[in-house]
């Protein structure tokens, strides 16, 4: 595939790598301004002439891009602004094939598609959420642990989360789901939901240990996402046959 | 209901305690020789006349029970000579309901119904178990761990487990399932099934705080076994409707 | 010994229990209005004539009786207003010998010794706190992870908690100790210290699977206790030789 | 520095890199025969006239080098054969520094300082360690377990490693050291040392993200031999003023 990078931080390098690994061709970046890379520089998406976009970059920069015309195939891995930008990605989706994934990782989506069954098992039980990343992660909760609870707020009805409980003087209400975000050190990326009720806990984990998972889940959206007919797809539905 | 108690160890306890507390009659046990119990002792399971006759014992003293002719409706949750005991309950099912699990806790159940949803999307992981357990058990691994190897076992053709790398001298084989077991203290029971691929783990773990959790599992499955049809019943089937 | 309990809930009936087991004599409680109990019940420590009087209460019942003159020797677990007890304590502490522990686990406390090991030798590790407790718990974080916590910024200077990352969009700072609660079913309790640098992490971890062990921990304390001199101990000191 | 690798495997090459980033130079490698890399090849460790010589190898390679004379500085990290090899490196420590270290990780030091603290404490709890590992490793448990393990050993007396309990129909003794060997995927490296006991259980853990810590902490190492007088060098004395 000529694949055009959205972005040029430390995801889109590695992505990079990979793909060059893999036999693909990078034939341009969208960077902003000030970033030294070895690809041509485009304005637009779809003056770089790809195969497919595959973005990891912050709303500022994708934003503005989506106003435009596109026609390339967009992988878009984008955290922040996610109403925005889904709503913007399903526009574009009615005329070519848009993947958009807050988190990239096949294992998430397992983590995910696992834990949407035990809602279905463990009503009665307690639903907690921890995440842990490195120490220059600026936003907290982190986007996956955001789709994780989405998921359970869809399951859950009257539930909402609960951020910080020192200064709550109460017992825990059956709808709180407690959401904690621990930072330290270069951890890559560890999710935990815990399901706990009268003497058992139940946890569903997920540790990334390189950032390589989510370029190699990227390249793997984007291999298929470029046979696919126009349409918005995540992973619940990319690997759906039709 | 009236209930009979095979066994006359913690647990039977713990489920006479339990089944007293909300409104049950515990109207006998069967406890082999030198057992000191308030309930009056029987030899043969029909002779107490009870709705159900719940089990927590081994072998020894189940299989000669089960020689005799049946009417009682039976919660087996002996562990050990598995097949053997299956064997015989479901020729008995035939003419009177019996559940049997060799994990009462419902937990487990959930655990064990995950594990078989990630096989089937987790074909290139490898997989591990470990399990902990109190100081004083004497078997190893634990009749739960059976039960989830015998799930993966039944997903991954070729595969097999490994108790002890420390004499193989050789990479790890992809058919291989490896199993741990941690002994130490009162640790009342820990079950993790662990995932394994390039930079990703994905984890399943139940945790069990104390052992009133396999006496109400046992309660629960005796209160919907009483009004099944006859027939064999495990923790897949004994919820559904007919 | 003769044993006062202050208090009289689930923490003090199982003292109760594990006291009389060990063939201790509750020779009372003090336990506010409304408390069914098979003891005396009495108003003030000293009136019950025991040899030690042992505390699981809190500050509103706790902090009169400090107020009268006290000649008993105290075992004192109350957690909340910890400034204004222990200070109460220290005075008490010259005409007697008082315990005083926000956490009467004897694990806790080699727990804690492991953490300031750990922080002499861990100086440029970000360090994190996590905590997991039963969903009745009004406060958070536990008392034993404040007093882990006091530990860590005792010896970290500028180092301060942070109890919500939700709203804050920075990168974590250097001085920072995240502090994390979780709360979910009967979990009993679950301390967890994270010291992560580039590429790897330190956890120290204690679990805790039922109260006893501070019952335990409490009896232990005050049977040492009632042969010191005057002074105010706690598991630092208390099995110190002098 | 003028450094000499001594084999050219994985670890080599990210000491090489992280050596160089670090503005040392490699001089050269000892590598068996069919190894390409950009540097010189040489036979014996004096050949290469480097500051010091850093080992990531086998016993294959590195004994037969330690046969000749030896006056470069060594930092040593081979693990097998590890009785044979430490009593050569003895040997050849009374006319140059030598440092040797089963795990190279400062962090993994640590842990086994604090295991050592925790053992004077903890008596009475049964201990088990568990170490996992990506599916390429031959060895089983790793160095590093064993080196924990023989910590445990030596505090306390007639206890014994247990590797595999599937075969043991009995209780735990109390001397038994339970060890379990975790293979999958490409996990760098976690061990955990367990502390269990009546109804409470204390662990610390280790866990590398990345086999960087492995080279940083030996390039560490090598930047303070060369200017320690000549003796055997571990991590319990390498930092220590003299």
């Amino acid at each position: 595939m000529k694949i055009l990078l959205i972005g040029y931080g430390t995801m889109n390098k590695i992505t990079a790598r990979l793909a060059e690994e893999e036999g693909h061709e990078i034939v341009g970046i969208i960077a902003g301004s000030g970033k030294d890379a070895p690809y041509p520089a485009f304005d637009t998406i779809d003056a770089a002439e790809a195969d497919v976009a595959i973005d990891f970059s912050h709303p500022d920069l994708l934003l503005p891009l989506l106003e435009d015309e596109v026609k390339t195939p967009l992988v878009i891995a984008t955290t922040g602004q996610k109403e925005e930008i889904v709503s913007l990605l399903k526009e574009k989706s009615e005329s070519l094939p848009v993947f958009f994934s807050a988190n990239m990782s096949y294992g998430v989506h397992v983590v995910n598609t696992l834990l949407k069954k035990a809602l279905t098992m463990l009503d009665e039980f307690d639903l907690e959420m921890v995440e842990r990343h490195h120490n220059k992660k600026v936003d907290a909760p982190s986007g996956t642990l955001v789709k994780l609870l989405d998921t359970a707020l869809d399951h859950r009805e009257n539930s909402y989360p609960v951020y910080d409980r020192s200064n709550i003087h109460e017992k825990r209400k059956k709808e709180e789901i407690g959401i904690s975000a621990i930072r330290g050190g270069s951890i890559v990326g560890t999710h935990d939901v815990i399901f706990a009720k009268d003497d058992e806990v139940i946890e569903i984990t997920h540790q990334a240990q390189s950032k390589e998972i989510f370029a190699n889940g990227a390249l793997k959206a984007a291999n298929v996402l470029v046979n696919r007919p126009n349409g918005f797809y995540d992973y619940n539905n990319l690997f759906e046959e039709r």
